[in-house]
């Protein structure tokens, strides 16, 4: 991948410096390259004088040495001229007469100076396996001239709607008893930015077996299934049952210990594209809400993970001080979302199929499986919605 | 835009809910609608007798009305029929007879239901203006059956590269003095992240007049224009001359109380594409470190306000305990790269010229201006680099 296109993508190999970077040493201030042992002593009262002997130019190497009782003018980021071990800046000298400066403060062997190696040595790993590419690796990679890298491919991540209420967002007027698919919509802004290439397989009728054809048919191009269920018990069960059909190594669980998100069922179905047993699938409750609460906490790390990234990028959080009391049940997580004002986070509530929570809120917070609830006033990260 | 192109995009009107939402009163279990009077006092010992009159299938309108001492059957997420107002669970429930069930705990009116406009009432406001849309938001849009949205345009950003000493990332060998332009690869990463359009104006000579040529040829196409500034102070004046050249409203300042980043020039110049006058102008130190750091605090905020987005979205970060002390100046502000493990941040330090600072780090921390330094010890914020 070219790096102008790889932000944020994985690195699938470690890059290593082709040549030390800089590749010289530089100049980090705008003065003279000296010999550092030349200035010692050297103080306002009784001024070292030095005989500025050439001038370097920007870009191009040094065609002066420096010999001891010598100067060379320095630009910031020009490259040393031999025989000088450090450069002194400019507000510590004064040219008092036409190719003589004084020097009123003594500099150390490398001040003023970056090694020919400093930013990274020859073979060094710039870049670790597995990064996820942030602006500065960018930075970094066109320093040493590496202007593509290889990269992991994005997974490829089905989804699948089922319900016979749900119809498509374009859907002008509704009939009684339809919604929208609303979730499809958002999972595929969450598969993007997990890293994920999300594909929409579209809405499958509850008509028995019309799941797992669509489902069989999908699993040679996919790395990932995602089935956004229906919100009854009926098609959750065949969201089941069409899993199950698949083969093995099959379902790993069916129900989870989160509120929302109870109904969600993990499983391992069929063959890759490339021949790999166990397409990983996630069968999403029907809720909206519950859907898009489950899928962060579990969706959104796989396929990272499928994508290559076993470190995910840090996600915005902050510390606020919950504004009342919120219960819980032991031995369940339970995810509230919140609205944060002022360093206060006030919980917002409502059933699981409104999206209205979600949009309102800025961020949740994870009440941990073993708490029973937590007080007014207890400090909480609020992990933040970007 | 389409919804399905538009996650991050900054909406340029309101969105208010054509219709109520979700548009009929559902039921949020699977279960029976009730009338919730015909309930009260029913108990696992004295459990309440209902006739079954008949069962709402999903995604239709229910074709039976629920009469007193009657129940309909509901899936989850069904439409409630005329004359029921609530949803007793099917947990409490059992069919005792066929055709008949007992009730053994009460349900409330309204319990076991979301309202027809819970999610939103007609008109109500769903996506304020000004919103960089995330992946709940673009679900909304769905339910609401708005698949298309108004948002900004992606500010045009032009970078510039100047300095005689810089060369193109894909030059192989570099000649002494040469650096490989870093900067402007990074830099378009971050424009990116903050919504803008990143556009390569290519490395400028430091030829007198070559830089105003090339601003003044830019800025009909440019909402925003960077300008990565050779290290010497020769190239910081040959920008600060450019700029001026332009026109007014010309420099409002030269030079910030940051640290690194100190050589920063911020301008407004000439006239836009639409006739706006002052394109704003940032000239960046030549540092590459330095580049980034104030390009972050300064450059990323000026290109989402242009974008339409005046309340950036929040970024991560981390409280952790500082390893060591750090210094400080007065009347400057101080930005200290860090790693962070176990909750410890270790500062990173390093020339300004060095990248290696920026990609070994895993946030950075800001010693405001009042601060002389942060103790060994002190709890920090470290804003980490995703």
């Amino acid at each position: 991948m070219p790096i102008s296109a790889a932000l944020r993508r994985v690195t699938a190999e470690p890059v290593r410096a082709p040549h030390p970077l800089p590749g010289f040493a530089r100049s980090t201030v705008d003065g003279y390259a000296v010999r550092a042992a030349d200035t010692y002593g050297a103080s306002e009262g009784l001024p070292g004088y030095l005989a500025v002997t050439g001038a370097v130019t920007m870009g191009a190497a040094p065609d002066v040495t420096v010999i001891p009782g010598a100067a060379v003018s320095m630009p910031t980021g020009g490259a040393i001229p031999p025989g000088a071990d450090a450069v002194v800046m400019i507000e510590y000298t004064a040219e008092t007469m036409p190719g003589t400066i004084e020097v009123v403060r003594p500099v150390a062997p490398g001040e003023g100076v970056v090694r020919a190696d400093e930013d990274a040595a020859e073979g060094k790993e710039i870049i670790p396996n597995g990064s996820v590419l942030r602006p500065q690796d960018l930075g970094m990679l066109a320093a040493a001239g590496v202007t593509s890298v290889l990269v992991h491919a994005r997974p490829v991540v089905m989804i699948f709607s089922t319900g016979d209420e749900v119809v498509p967002p374009d859907t002008r007027m509704l009939k009684p008893g339809q919604v929208r698919d609303a979730t499809a919509s958002a999972l595929a802004a969450l598969i993007a930015d997990a890293g994920g290439e999300p594909v929409h397989g579209g809405i499958v009728s509850d008509d028995p077996g019309a799941l797992e054809k669509a489902l069989r048919a999908a699993l040679p191009a996919s790395d990932v299934i995602i089935v956004s269920a229906g919100s009854s018990v009926g098609t959750r069960d065949e969201t089941a049952n069409a899993v199950a059909a698949l083969g093995p190594p099959g379902i790993w669980c069916h129900g989870l210990a989160i509120k929302p998100g109870k109904p969600t069922l993990l499983a391992e179905c069929g063959t890759g594209a490339d021949g790999t047993p166990g397409i990983p699938v996630i069968g999403l409750p029907g809720n909206p809400r519950s859907a898009l609460v489950v899928f962060r906490l579990i969706g959104m790390p796989l396929i990272r993970l499928v994508g290559g990234c076993d470190t995910p990028p840090p996600e915005p959080s902050t510390r606020a001080v919950l504004s009342r009391d919120l219960a819980s049940a032991t031995g369940r997580l339970d995810v509230v979302q919140v609205k944060v004002s002022g360093g206060v986070a006030t919980p917002l509530f409502g059933a699981s199929a409104l999206l209205s929570v979600l949009t309102e809120a800025d961020g949740y917070i994870v009440i941990p499986e073993a708490a029973t609830g937590l007080d007014a006033g207890t400090e909480v990260t609020v992990t933040l919605y970007a």
